[in-house]
């Protein structure tokens, strides 16, 4: 039986293209694609079981790593994505596992036996970050993936590999704009400290669009860890400044709650907040907040992985011009600010 | 090759019972499973690879169904239980697969087709009902399974069946004695309508701690739909009563905030409020709460189902007197109220 190396060998590539053209074949360029697929045929190379499975999409299985629990608001965001993945995933045939890991070493290994045991043909992963290490790792084990999360930085982002993310700069700056619409003239924000990819285009967003001078910005802009306590306490500062904020737009839900919290004890109950990520706690208690659209992106993380919906095979791109990501719109749900209408509660 | 059949017919039983002592020996009695495995042994009976693997606990995979997502505090408890299932699993070198489903006859279709791919094993149902068709269902089909949630009825109660719960009769009991010893007299009760097991459960708890009269606690007690809204509402009526309470507890976190949040606008920011579940919302806005101890239930439902954790083969029970079940008892987070302490805060 010839293996990959024979079929390396015999195409001039290494082994890791060989597995990219089995498992990722968009990512390789068409002469070099074509090259291993000759010598496939003519060595009569039998790929793995879980590859073939796979490019049939024969009752492939995706894992996916479930992070440990913890206490914070903005956890629900990527339980609400399992959710989708699961649904969409049992709508296509497709099987989910899931899986813990301590880090992204133990990631790594966890996936490699998975892999090892044919039990999961390809992986999701969630929480992408500056140097991701999976990301070359997976890549250069030829390991199906698709990352929800885009590369952070230019050592990530050279290696061609499958993404989808949501745009929060233009999510955030939407929120913005349509404050200011309302007539908001000052609107803050909360955000965390700089250094997260996700956190540094939310506040981009901000920026680029609230519309106020570079001093006013520094002014009306706090950076503190995400949290209750330090959202409530952020928006305290900002509205007891001198000229206070009419309006807070904030990177989490968590902040936003802090910050709704602190405008009530301010007094101000009307004061617009929005927060990020329309978690279950934003519909609770009536915070408006900007929603990513996680049934788009694990739709569109389905068929970059394993082609549109309703093909019964993998596409086979015709050049490595096809596109492997998508960066997508997320949308404001907006809440009318002391939704919960206490003051209409009787006896209150 | 000998069938199932074979064997039935040999030893004097159903298929069914032959399924359950190859899958759920404890739930069958002692000379009836003697009797099976002896025509097992004499006919040379090879039970199903997947059973095996089971038994043997090599790769065993469990399947657990996931909720469609919903707007809501309270969901945060299933998703937590599916952390903590995975991360339990993953230790004992058990691999969950998750699956989502409309309803009930879903779940069934879903868990048949699972079991006949020889891909799960196993598997845990959440969030059990008065009537639970499911119990009975997977028992005569001989699908191993443990359930998180007691039977509420006589006929689910029937079925020997393995089965992990929280006491929240216990839990709420607990909270309510903790409450007057603190010195609170008036125990108001924010629950749910009447009729679904869990929500009667926590209410009688309060019932049977509260201390007061019949009158009083017909006055003390509200029972509305799950909700922040709903919570607050309820809330500000217990408040506006002319004895009013002195203290709230509540069948979930949801209900809770709400109280927490009409305390502070009736003025009574320092009212001690219980909520239910311990969910990420009651420790972000510092809410007291009972926390379902979900290591130790997911730690019993693995032990229930493929014996305790370290062993390498499936205990045998010597008789069906071994226990299937497991009660646990829940234990009170508490958070002093106003912990956000935003009166603290400078510039408020």
């Amino acid at each position: 039986m010839p293996t990959v190396d024979d079929v390396a060998q015999a195409a001039g590539v290494s082994r890791q293209t060989v597995s990219n053209v089995l498992n990722s074949p968009e990512i390789v360029r068409e002469a070099t694609r074509q090259r291993v697929l000759e010598a496939i045929s003519s060595l009569g190379y039998r790929p793995h079981a879980s590859a073939r499975r796979l490019r049939t999409r024969k009752s492939a299985t995706i894992g996916v790593r479930i992070d440990p629990w913890r206490d914070g608001i903005s956890g629900a965001v990527l339980d609400r994505f399992l959710h989708k993945l699961t649904e969409h995933a049992d709508a296509r045939g497709l099987r989910v596992m899931v899986f813990s890991a301590a880090d992204p070493d133990d990631e790594l290994a966890r996936i490699r036996r998975l892999r090892e045991g044919s039990d999961v043909d390809a992986f999701v992963l969630t929480a992408t970050t500056h140097g991701d290490e999976r990301i070359r790792a997976l890549t250069e084990q030829g390991v199906p993936f698709v990352a929800f999360g885009r590369p952070w930085d230019p050592e990530t982002s050279a290696v061609r590999h499958r993404w989808v993310d949501v745009d929060g700069r233009a999510g955030v700056a939407g929120a913005v704009r349509h404050l200011r619409e309302q007539g908001a003239r000052r609107v803050g924000w909360i955000g965390w400290p700089h250094g997260s990819g996700t956190g540094d285009e939310r506040r981009a967003g901000w920026e680029a669009a609230c519309g106020v001078d570079a001093d006013a910005r520094a002014a009306l802009a706090r950076h503190v860890e995400d949290g209750v306590t330090e959202g409530s306490r952020a928006a305290a500062e900002l509205l007891a400044l001198p000229e206070p904020p009419d309006a807070i737009v904030c990177a989490s839900d968590s902040l936003a709650l802090g910050a709704m919290i602190a405008a009530r004890t301010a007094g101000r109950p009307a004061l617009p907040v929005v927060g990020f990520d329309d978690t279950p706690v934003a519909a609770a208690v009536g915070l408006s907040s900007i929603e990513q659209p996680l049934d788009d992106v694990v739709a569109a993380a389905l068929d970059l992985l394993f082609g549109p919906a309703g093909d019964d095979v993998r596409p086979n791109p015709s050049s490595d011009e096809e596109p492997t990501d998508r960066l997508l719109a997320p949308r404001l749900v907006e809440r009318r600010p002391g939704h919960l209408a206490l003051d209409a509660i009787p006896g209150t």
